[in-house]
Parts: structure tokens; sequence; C-alpha cells
């Protein structure tokens, strides 16, 4: 998939002995590659965001318990596993909410513990053999991150039409994944072929993924992006140039309500307003069928100084001003045109459709 | 109206020599006043947008023109005439697309002239006469607007409840103006009758005129205000915590369609959807009767780097970005519940009721 870009988000050094990432807070300014070998880098780099989106913090985490368990040099299977037990516990604690970070680490030690039981005996040997098998397995998520990146692009491609305008809100794309991304998957096979998508990219206030990531990463790779301010998108749909509109989505419930990243919402009660379709792009791992509906999502508020300090040179409200400064919202499911994972395309009622792709898999 | 304050927008100085306003480029930080005397000063003030909006930049062009015309000692009315135009045509180049401020100059000028003609003899006392007339005149502006400001404020007031939660965008507040505002004027007057209202205020980008101007007057009054980023303005109206959206507007057309700060439209469309009653509060001179519909409304395109590089301490995108950057939008009648201008409350059709409330007037 890197065929499409000059840059890659996450992945092994070339060597097998370091975590490689794409620094995206220097973005869209600078383009700095980290190569992390010791375990407080790799804590740190979740941990302040130098990589983020479920995905791609999935694969990192993958490749960074290999990296560090590796270096552990032992005869003893078990003295290994106890190693590798305590790096995952470290790990974990980088970023306590992100569900992804914690299910690439147990895998990592799921495998580390299958290996140990499968495989014969003990000694330096063995332990090697079983540091191997995380190597693969590693290197595994990373390549059914691709493929699930590749995959939802092709289903939603099919939806899609040459020259359309298509709008998007935060970054749902290859920075947010180790493969093409979710949202921007469709735009990017869709530019390979010749579509000539025009694409408009909401900032995404407050901390402007939008700017930062997306608009950085499409204009990259030489696909034709404007970049507007959130309460612009109104005024672009109004003007029928957006034919679509593409997001990702943190966590969706049974019933296709899809929690985002703020702002998302809104965008989806225009584009019903204006008669375009609203696509949610995302892996089925996204959906949590324990979640009835939108209404059991607990929406993260954070600090109100992102609003009005964080970027600028001088606060832009009063400093004791009160803000609401909530990181997601709820699309809720009628004004959503089409869930697109992996398996492909569910429509509404997504309470059906969703279960179902989940039987087929 | 200043009884609601502890600041003022503009003002003759008590000597009367000077016109003083205060310097919006320098909120929310500082508050600093500018006693200005020369023309130009005078002219930066209006063209660096230090007062901005458009009364209060009537009001400032009509005590500009009488501060300087009033320094200029003659005792021949067509050298006081002469001289007046040359401020009046000075003044005016300051912002040639702010109507107001030509309204304001040119009643002032007229205002010379008349009394020019309908004073008898010629010499110093007659020019100090004028200059009597002038000053009237210009208080007369100022009186004017702080009239037109409470008129819209009690007419809008009667369709608000107390303890409402009520969402505004941009600044049509005592900033905007030289009274209590016009979107913001029910507020002031709610607030002094113990409404209790809980506003909302977007911030605003590009310019983040809710952040820098509308958050903190209403703070500085006492009123309860949360700042939001303008893509928030969904959750907050399905969390039912608004009651009534409240705006200005800076050009009316004939059928109701009404020009405002970019993404009224877009708060316009949640409204609907979400059973809010959509007001925009505006003086009746704002109505363009020759415009019949808002697709007459020509729409200003500004530097994308209001976008991306304004305000931040680095760009906060690629500096080749394409962008898009209107500076307003226009809000279809169907969306709006009703326009409240100093004569009353206009509702649909507003072709019929604008221009009964024209006949009216």
């Amino acid at each position: 998939m890197k065929r499409l870009f000059d840059f890659y988000t996450v992945d092994l050094s070339p060597d097998e002995n370091a975590l490689v990432i794409l620094d995206q807070t220097r973005l869209p300014g600078e383009t700095v590659y980290l190569t992390l070998q010791d375990e407080e880098s790799i804590w740190d780099a979740i941990w302040s965001l130098k990589v983020r989106g479920a995905p791609a913090i999935g694969v990192a985490a993958g490749y960074g318990i290999y990296v560090l368990a590796q270096k552990y040099e032992t005869g003893s299977k078990e003295a290994f596993l106890k190693e590798v037990r305590r790096i995952r516990d470290y790990l974990a604690s980088s970023r306590p909410t992100a569900v992804n970070l914690f299910w690439a680490l147990d895998r990592m030690l799921n495998t580390a513990e299958s290996a140990a039981r499968e495989l014969p005996g003990d000694g330096p040997e063995t332990v090697e053999k079983i540091k191997g098998r995380m190597k693969e397995e590693a290197r595994r998520i990373h390549r059914e991150d691709e493929a699930t990146c590749e995959a939802i692009g092709r289903h939603c491609l099919s939806l899609l039409e040459p020259g359309m305008g298509i709008l998007t809100h935060c970054n749902a794309g290859a920075l947010a994944t180790a493969g093409i991304g979710t949202a921007l998957a469709p735009l990017y096979l869709g530019n390979e072929e010749g579509y000539g998508f025009h694409v408009y990219a909401d900032e995404t206030r407050p901390l402007l993924q939008g700017a930062r990531l997306t608009a950085w990463e499409l204009h990259r790779a030489g696909i034709d992006v404007t970049l507007i301010c959130d309460n612009m998108a109104a005024s672009v749909m109004k003007s029928g140039k957006i034919r679509a509109v593409i997001t990702g989505a943190d966590r969706i419930a049974a019933n296709g309500d899809s929690a985002n990243k703020i702002g998302t919402s809104g965008v989806a009660v225009l584009a019903k307003e204006f008669g375009i379709p609203m696509y949610i792009n995302a892996p089925l791992s996204t959906v949590d069928f324990a979640c009835a509906t939108g209404a059991d999502i607990k929406i993260e508020e954070r600090p109100g100084e992102e609003i009005f300090r964080k970027w600028y040179e001088r606060p832009m409200a009063p400093e004791d001003i009160k803000t609401y400064n909530p990181a997601f919202d709820v699309t809720d499911a009628k004004y959503i045109t089409a869930i697109i994972t992996e398996k492909g395309v569910a429509r509404p009622p997504f309470t059906e459709s969703l279960q179902k792709m989940r039987e087929n898999k």
C-alpha cells in the first residue's frame, strides 16, 4: 500500500531492532521519523500522541512490545514470559483509554505464551524461537491493518464516482493507521485510478487534525484538497460542490449510532439537509455490539484551554471563561447512509445489517 | 444604556475634542481606550478594525468628522464646507465596503451644508454655529443607535423566557454598536430583569469574534456564558440546552434571506433540525429591499492564511494548501423563525412582513 505515499506512519526498522514512527506532533511543518529502541521512548510516543489513531497505535504497540522483548537475553522461557508481561503492563499504562493498545499488547503476549507452551524444551534457542513468533505476529497485525484499510477503501470506492467533491472531518487517514486509512482509503484508491476527487477537509477544531494531518497527507499524495473551517461546511454543501461525506468512527453502537471526533454529528445533519450521502468508514472491530445505542457512549470532556489557549500566541478569550469541550459526539444512525467495514457496506437498519456482517466473518 | 456595562465602544471625549474608541484588536487581553484627535489616527482606527461593526463604525464616523471639522478655524462658511467635504472623502476611503460609514459621513456633511444654507451671514460665529449643529447630529446618530439597539432588544426579549439556553454566533453585541448590541441586546435587558440566561458563544472561526469579543463582553457584564468551538453547536443543541439561536445580520434580502458571518447558515440548519427557533436581530436599515433574494448577495472571500496561519505560532497546514475562506454566508429565509428590528418582529413570509414594517416606519 505504501506505493501511494512517500511517508509511512509506523513500521519495524530495517534491522528489526527498533520501532519507527512518524512524529505527528511535528506535522505539518516537519517530517521527522523517530527510531525508538527503549521502553521510555516507546511509552512516551504513545502517551504524547506522536503516534495516534486506534489502528496505528495497535501496530505500534505490537512492534513496540516485540522490540523491547527481543532485547532480553535469557535461557529461560519462564523468565522471558515474565519480562514480556512486565513490558505489556508498562506500555498499557501509556494511554489507558485506547482499546486497540490493550488488544494488540494482549495479542502479542498470548502469542508468546502459546509459543512457550508449544515449543519443546527450554534454553536460549527456544527463547529465540518465541521471539521469532512474536515478530511474525507483530508483522501480521500490521499486514491485517493494511488489508482492512484496503478492503474498506474498495467497498467505499464502489459507492463513489469520478470527479466527486467529498467532505471529510478530522483525520481517519494513513496517519491514523498503518495502511491507507479508513475514511481516506477510497480517496487514495480512487486517485490511483484517476478518479480526480475534489476533497474538502474541515480543519477540525480545537485540535486541528483536519488541517495538520488530513490536509497534509492528501496534499502530499497529490490529491486535490481544499482546507476549510468547520463552520464553512454548510456553505460548501449548499454550493453543490459536495456529493459525499466520509468520516471514520471511534466507536459504533449496535444500532449504528457512531461516536467520532466532535463536529461529525453536525456535518451529518447538514449532509442530510442538503441531500448528500453520509458514509462512516471503520473496521468491523469498531462496532461495539454490547453497546445498544449511542446513548450508552460516554463522551470525554477535555480542558477548555484547548479552545482558547492551545496553539495561540496569546489567550483568545478571557482566561477565566467557562467552556464546554467534548472530544467526540454521537451521530444518530438516522443521519448515516451506510457504514463501510472491511466486510462490506452496511445499510439501515444497522441493527440487522451490522449483526449480519458480524456473523459472516 | 451604559448602566449595563463598565466599558463603552465609541464616544465623544468629555472635552468634546476627540473621538474615543475601545481598541478591539487588543481584546480580550487588554482594555485600552484610544483618544483620537488627528485624521490619520481616526482613519487608521476604522481601517485596522480597532472599531468594527456597522453601527459602531457609523457612530465613530459621525464623531470623527465632527472632531476633525471643529479644529478648522475660518470665518468663511464656504471654506469650512470645503474642509468638511475633504475630511468626508478622506475618512470614506478607510473602509470602502462599509455602507454605514458612507451613510454617517454623508449625513454629517448634509447637516453642515443645510446649516450653512439656513444660517444667515458669514464669519467665525456662523461657522461655530455650523460646528454646533454637526456636534448635535453626531450625538443624534449615537442616541439613535442606542435607541435602535434597545428597541431590538425589547422586541426580541418578548420572545424569550427566563432561564433559557441561547446560542449566538460571531459578535453582534455592544462592541459592534454604540449601544447594547443587536443579537445580544435582549440578553443584556433580560439579565437586568433577572432572566438568568445561559448563553453559548460559538468561537466563530477563523477570526474568533465569538471568543475574543462576544465571550468577553457577556462575561464582563456578568452573564453566564460558555465558549464552544463552532463544531460543538450540534452537540449542545442535541443535549436540549439551547432553546433559541440569536444572531445579527450584515445584509437582509427582501425575502428574508440573511447574510451574516460565515457559519450562521449551518447553525440555522441545525436549529431547524433540533426544533429550536432561529432569530435574526438587526436594524431595519440592514434590509436591502433592492435585493430580492440571497442569491443576489455577493460573498467576500478572504485570504486562506486567516485559516492556517493567523493567530498561530506556526502554520497549521502545508503552506501551499488550497483554501476556501468565505467571510459570510446566506441563511435561507426558510430556516429563520423571525427577523427582529427596532420596529418589531417580522415573521414569514418575510417579503410581506418586512415590506409592511418598512411602510410603517
